[in-house]
């Protein structure tokens, strides 16, 4: 339960870190699924290659069984089957889903946690329901102020323990494109991207998008759990009340041309012509205006996608004349409310929301 | 191709590591898949939780293009599609495949590579065709030394630009586990496993598992490809002519109890009794026979499955009454020949084949 003494004696210290990455940092990341950058030449990303960030160990949950308990401030507490959520209008939805720790991994100091480079990213196609129907079928009460999410997944965190939750406010739950799913990319959900059914807010972050959905709570009050008061915060350091992390920034990724060095990654390309292309992507469903790529700093407008599905990311393409030597690539998106990406991460003590340029190191032959 | 002068100027050094880790070496992590340790509670390990090593870039293949080009020393030069190999007589095979740097990451100093903690394995059932029925149209001929399997992923490592290519004796390569495989656990090949098509040669460590399956070349002579002569090797020190790697070793690993502190992954469980349970396997078809389990340095024997797949890991099972306070858990197989887990990494020059026993650390409370 929230506030439990904490039985890890001493509970390890979380200072901040720089430089090379502690065994812990280098764990989570082989606990979470990361994006390969080539894999952005995929509208849809295949499973597998779409990022995952499963706070404690990932449940195996038997869908005949499973129970989705809706309870709190509503009309009728229910509880209901993944046949019940089944037989609920369907819609199929093209998100792409970020983590809001992309990026922590390049910010220094950093902080002790997912330590994300840039991979944290990916889009797919989520079949669902609204959860504005499951929620109509509870009714929600006229005093409720959030409704609250709760995974089937339980571990500690900052010494407390508690089962990962997040929460929304009603009005942003009941926007059309909140969805309770149960398939991605036309196939049952997979253990990691939260079987048998989890919740997908488009726009945000992926921390509301809460996997193995076992429970709505809608609360009267504020919701106090450690993953949305603690967890999740723009802080300036670690004292700071901070600002909730909420919607995605923009920015936008480059496939790296050429083939690689194994160890390095360094990229070589022949000379001639080098095709570029990549993915841009806001939140909230803003579209993304405008990419423009730097070849050794000079930056050119790149050819770009209009928005199709308002959630997901838009590809982009320019041509390279490359010449032999060693170059420096870079990529940038603007979006429709003017907003761009720092060519500098924008540093936080938590490592949130770093959306700075990517820059590729190549060498043309 | 092999031998081309290198482009990139310098060439990184490569010296080994120690302490916490390079950039380089997490962004390896991140580029390819790990199994979580409760994944293997799983007899069949999810896609995208299965591990994965891709050496270069996935590629993006198209099936209906798709050809395997069989040739060398073969009476009858073939180029197969897709349909060709699926014409052929199937066969679904469960197998338990392992990354040979699985553990490379714990070993002092470390090669400067892919630095997996323990989480290189996984098993799935795999389907397609035994590799002598595809050998067998083409005729190899009798003077045949080595049938060589080149993958269309391409890029440098340790200097040298080539496909990424292994070979095994004729003798090996007919044998009737070795499978040109379609699918993976009843769905086509995902990209990262190998799309559209791969080598399967269960029992030995993976990278005998060629990819992206582009083309058989039957050599009258040894293959000379870099990830078979310099690629892949116990190397006493740098200069070591060092001996092939080969063949899984024996191992076990346990599913972490209870539940994880989200950064440090300690556990923590509820006193009384607690079930353990994990897997074990080895090389070449040999059978794990005993497991044993060490509770803060005392060993008991384990509940062990009998093999039940030749080449799939084996169950295993065991209780603890755990009483308050700090533990430290490990566990240990012995298989049918009495090679066991050595209590400390057995160090190689380039991490190869630690198959030391894995500890646990936990609170009971």
């Amino acid at each position: 339960m929230p506030g439990a003494a904490n039985p890890f004696t001493p509970f390890p210290p979380r200072p901040h870190l720089e430089g090379d990455y502690a065994r812990e940092e280098l764990a989570l990341a082989y606990r979470n699924s990361a994006l390969p950058l080539e894999a952005l030449a995929w509208d849809v990303t295949p499973v597998g290659l779409h990022y995952t960030l499963s706070h404690f160990d990932i449940p195996r949950l038997d869908a005949a069984s499973f129970r989705l308990a809706v309870g709190g401030r509503v009309e009728r507490p229910l509880t209901l089957g993944l046949e019940d959520i089944r037989a609920l209008p369907a819609h199929t939805q093209r998100v792409t889903l970020e983590c809001a720790g992309n990026g922590r991994g390049l910010m220094s100091p950093r902080s002790a946690s997912m330590p994300w480079l840039c991979e944290g990213v990916g889009t797919a196609e989520w079949t669902g329901t609204p959860l504005r129907n499951v929620l109509g079928l509870a009714g929600v009460a006229p005093d409720a102020v959030e409704i609250v999410f709760i995974g089937a997944d339980r571990g500690y965190d900052r010494g407390v323990e508690h089962d990962y939750g997040r929460s929304l406010k009603p009005e942003a739950a009941m926007a059309d494109e909140v969805l309770v799913v149960y398939a991605m990319n036309g196939a049952p959900l997979a253990p990691q991207h939260g079987y048998p059914l989890r919740l997908i807010v488009p726009g945000w972050f992926g921390m509301a998008s809460v996997k193995w959905l076992a429970r709505i709570d809608v609360l009267a009050r504020p919701f106090d759990g450690q993953q949305q008061v603690v967890g999740y915060h723009y802080r300036k350091h670690s004292d700071d009340p901070g600002v909730p992390v909420t919607f995605q920034k923009v920015k936008s990724l480059m496939v790296p041309p050429g083939i690689p060095d194994w160890y390095t990654r360094r990229r070589l390309v022949d000379q001639g012509t080098v095709k570029l292309n990549g993915r841009a992507w806001s939140g909230r469903g803003v579209a993304v205006v405008k990419v423009e790529v730097a070849i050794d700093g000079v930056w050119r407008d790149a050819a770009l996608e209009a928005q199709g599905d308002r959630y997901a990311w838009q590809g982009w393409r320019c041509d390279w004349r490359a010449e032999p030597g060693e170059h420096e690539l870079a990529c940038r998106a603007t979006d429709a409310t003017g907003a761009t990406q720092p060519s500098t991460p924008e540093w936080n003590a938590s490592g949130m929301g770093n959306n700075a340029i990517q820059r590729v190191q190549v060498t043309a032959r």
